[in-house]
């Protein structure tokens, strides 16, 4: 099995222009089969407020309106997808910027109204909903998928589809034909002991444990959501998640490096 | 060779939803090998007028200045492109949403600054600068790569193209592998004997009826770039080219059909 290393960006990297040419150089030079996924950023709220769509939120929580859903189209399947695609090939990396839409890769469904109406916000089923055909065709052709975080309905609409959903379904996806590695890059170096000291980075967390920190209540309630995610990607197949800062990449599945947060099944 | 159909749509159906919808379902039922590649449309102005972003002319022609790059790039490579794929899917066509930045399929040049500073307008060099490999491998696995009139300059930039020209280099790179059909749609029945009348529409043009034709002012001045384009495009491989209207196009390539006006190497 060839190794794969699906890397998710996330959206305060891609607002900072310097940050993010600086990862897209790393991530360029990253040897080996890889896939990108990028947030989208605070530029489509800035966008749309010029265009005087306010950003609409109920609990906490964006609402994706048709004006919004055009807005992420514009912002996150064009600007920024195609600029990341831009600066990787001007790195050497010929990459190949996709949205879930491309190729069938990732049906979804809108989300079913309940207590709040999400709008045109898609939820993924699962793994076995993604169209692995394609998107290893792109990996064996020496290219490297660069996602935005949209999906389709199949029914002609675009969706509004979390990036860290987006990676981990592609992960577990692909883990049945990949040695699959699941990279969250962020502006931390990893889950820390206490969120307070930087420097308290857990290196390695395996299933048992991290019940065991959740329990104990060290872990952030903020980092729950993703970990997890990254669990569940552990649970069907994928290889190893990391969890590190956009700044560690090159390093983080060098064996015996010391940077980031690792998630595996067994302890080790 | 397998026969491949190289479609251009232009921007006056792409603003139009009703008309858009009718020609992606006309376009998604077309058999064998496809490919599309769309204008821009008005919207991109709408949108940058919104933004306050005035279009600058000179001359009569547009220039992409930064800002307006941005605007095409969300434009035409995220809302534009990415609604045409999510429709085409809807109508079960594996459509992949591409630019000439995504796997490095058309690499051009900003243009140079003579009298005229264009911006980030991009010059295509000629088919031998073409991926034909990533673009091939897109067409073996069944997919249908859908085209924004955008290319990149290789070393970072995104490049503001004409939709026409990306049409027709995509199909002499590619008709060195197929038997290539290209067909330019837009809202006209076809080249006219007499632009005031709709029924005059020429059925056949030689390249030697051509160079006639143009030479005893027949052809509408508005053509001419349009069919030089098409006439270099059959010196270069390419089997016929067909200028029609876009509810033209099931008809368009059956043999014996009256509609549009083919374009072809040899009288007949």
């Amino acid at each position: 099995m060839n190794s794969l290393n699906v890397i998710k960006i996330g959206g305060n990297i891609i607002d900072n222009l310097e940050k993010l040419q600086q990862f897209l150089q790393n991530f360029a030079s990253l040897p080996g089969l890889k896939l990108l996924v990028h947030g989208g950023g605070k530029i489509a709220s800035a966008i749309g407020m010029k265009l005087g769509i306010e950003p609409k939120m109920v609990d906490g929580r964006r609402i994706t309106d048709e004006q919004t859903l055009e807005v992420v189209t514009m912002v996150y399947g064009g600007l920024v997808n195609k600029n990341v695609v831009a600066q990787l090939q001007a790195n050497g990396c010929n990459a190949v910027g996709l949205t879930g839409a491309d190729a069938n890769i990732i049906p979804a469904t809108k989300r079913p109204v309940k207590e709040i109406d999400f709008g045109f916000a898609g939820d993924v089923a699962g793994r076995e909903t993604i169209n692995v055909t394609a998107l290893s065709a792109f990996l064996e052709v020496g290219l490297t998928p660069v996602f935005a975080p949209l999906t389709h309905d199949t029914q002609g609409s675009m969706l509004n589809t979390n990036a860290d959903t987006i990676a981990s379904v592609l992960a577990t996806a692909l883990a049945q034909q990949y040695k699959v590695n699941l990279i969250y890059c962020f502006e931390k170096k990893g889950v820390l002991q206490d969120v307070n000291d930087d420097a308290s980075v857990i290196p390695s967390i395996s299933e048992e444990e991290y019940k065991q920190l959740k329990q104990e209540g060290i872990i952030a309630a903020g980092m729950i959501p993703k970990l997890d995610n990254a669990m569940k990607a552990i649970q069907e197949g994928v290889e190893a998640v990391y969890i590190c800062h956009a700044d560690d990449i090159l390093n983080i599945t060098a064996s015996g490096s010391s940077l980031g947060t690792r998630l595996h099944a067994v302890k080790g």
